[in-house]
């Protein structure tokens, strides 16, 4: 048998999530009446000048994609105030620059920073490099991050530091000056991931000015709603957004994706609006959330609300069940390390969508 | 300055491809009159049922893909004669398949065997693993591999070996009985890279049912054509592939990606068409570079041929300009470990795009 390396081996077997189709089979439900709130994705559907230019585009299938993508930093460069050197394009998503940082950054020995509960994936990604976690710590109470259990995570082991803001699952804020001390107490790559920056209308940009050590993480997935076609990027000083361009997939962002992300850039108003709704949509979900008895919310900055359900008697695994049964998903937290089994996490939808899981979270917890 | 891996400050710089767009405007032409023989591309366009089936999913671009991906797996399986649990699904074409391999088996002090010349991205993704090439030979005058040149690389610090048949760039094939002296010589991972097999008639499958170090690469980038959409698979047995799943990137295949591998594998009509298309041109093209002199042309079993220019006086870099200036793109192939400055690799092309190089070429050639 082939030598698999031995951190592989220490690796939990992969578990595939279930598609819409297998749920609605289980729960004898139409795949069109599923209410989707798990996964944070964007409730008004894609930007209408996206699908017309990914429809165009579907003549060119044949033929590999561009790898400059000269025009997609160009347009992201103006989206964000920073210039086309300053960015990596992620033909997976943020996900993809995350892989990149591991294999650029991380080896066996080295280390990286998460104040947990946070965004599990860098874990899943940066383990197969050998890394390994130092978990810091999330105030709950505050909702916001411990920087002195950052700082004190720090040694000469220490390459990235991942600082989630607003915070998945949490949905807190981080404030500058927080930012500003980790980015002050090392030389490590302090990873700050704006993939929901649009729906707390804050972002830390400008502190790329000051600070050579500092990485924007960033998404389409979310107010620009592109989930489906995995658009991310990276934003830093030119020689780190260069060491990252070596080890870069070269044709990764599919010709599709590439036209859709250009397209939704150029519908102002469709950013506009879809920021706007999900803020809305958000607010609305928070009232009626504050209004029920035996639930607790967490006030959020994103397109998500993280839910401690703990005094209805159920734990998440046996809530999201009886969600499932009436047709509505969300989030089950109990994976998310730094979290016990008491909390799920609710997406913003249509208001449509929000009154169904609000109906359904009524009738099972009444 | 955050502390970048010793390995990848090693690593050249990156220097993307230019766009059609720029070689446009560089040598005064249209862009839709560039004959683009450079990548190995489908001549036929994609599939008029994938073009349809994108234009239908658009719609849910801002749904999460599905990570399980069964029905494809599915297809694939039936399409290959394999089953689900051997199959594992890349959303960056093959070349994610070929990275999972490095982080799957690849690390500091391992080596990786290619007969040269062969495709250059083996190395370009397993280097930053810290794994080094270790070149064996390819037979230029048989146009197949020198398998005691690969048995003779075989080390204890060997991981994989690869094996591309059709080879790229060369076209010529490896017989099966070198393939399993090979896979009986050692314990490490056999990469047979099948991307251009349709072309060929010939595939090694039926190896994965007596040896269980065998992994067989495949692309939908060339006969499903769909290069833009990167969809690529690997086959081997269930325990690799589950090894592989572990460390896969969870979401890589966009939702467009994943229904246009689908109703192109459920299209056997245009698979049947783009295989015969492609096999008709490229004995065409073969017969017409056949009476040019100064030019001698590779027998080839893919879609693409390979061209000793060296008796025209000009090396490759002059040659292609050339034909840039007339319009066609063809691949200058210095930069392929184990070939000098005079080969070039025209892909097949329409009869009329073929008849366009010929004609280009004999205008600077005579």
């Amino acid at each position: 048998m082939a030598k698999i390396r031995d951190t592989i081996l220490q690796i939990e077997p992969y578990v595939p999530g279930r598609s819409t189709k297998e749920i609605a089979e289980e729960y004898h439900l139409k795949e069109s009446e599923i209410v989707k709130l798990g996964s944070n994705e964007n409730p008004l559907g894609p930007s209408p000048k996206a699908v017309k230019a990914v429809k165009r585009e579907t003549k060119n299938m044949h033929r590999y994609p561009e790898s400059g993508l000269d025009d997609l930093k160009k347009a992201i460069a103006d989206y964000s105030g920073t210039s086309p050197n300053q960015i990596i394009v992620g033909g997976d998503g943020a996900d993809e620059i995350i892989d990149l940082l591991g294999k650029t950054f991380m080896e066996t020995g080295t280390e990286f920073i998460v104040p947990i509960p946070s965004y599990m994936y860098y874990e899943y990604t940066l383990r197969p490099y050998g890394a390994r976690p130092a978990y810091a710590k999330w105030d709950m109470e505050k909702n916001t991050v411990d920087t002195k259990s950052v700082i004190e995570s720090i040694n000469d082991k220490t390459r990235l530091i991942f600082l989630c803001t607003p915070n998945n699952p949490t949905g807190g804020l981080i404030p500058k000056d927080d930012i500003i001390k980790i980015l002050e107490s090392t030389s490590a790559l302090v990873v700050v991931d704006e993939a929901y920056f649009e729906f707390a209308r804050v972002s830390n940009i400008e502190l790329l000015e000051d600070y050579e050590n500092l990485l924007i993480l960033r998404t389409f997935s979310k107010a620009m709603g592109l989930a489906g076609m995995r658009i991310g990027y990276g934003i830093s000083n030119p020689r780190i957004i260069d060491y990252m361009h070596r080890v870069k997939p070269v044709f990764s962002l599919t010709r599709l994706s590439h036209v859709a992300a250009l397209a939704t850039l150029s519908d102002k108003d469709y950013i506009k609006r879809s920021v706007e709704f999900s803020i809305k949509s958000r607010e609305y979900l928070y009232s009626r959330l504050l209004q029920m008895d035996k639930i607790r919310v967490l006030r959020s900055y994103a397109n998500y609300l993280l839910v401690d359900i703990r005094e209805t008697g159920m734990n998440a695994g046996k809530l999201t069940d009886e969600l499932l049964k009436r047709g509505v998903i969300v989030r089950d937290c109990t994976s998310f390390k730094g979290l016990d089994e008491y909390w799920i996490r609710v997406s913003v939808g249509t208001m449509k969508e929000n009154d169904k899981f609000i109906e359904a979270l009524g009738d099972i917890i009444e």
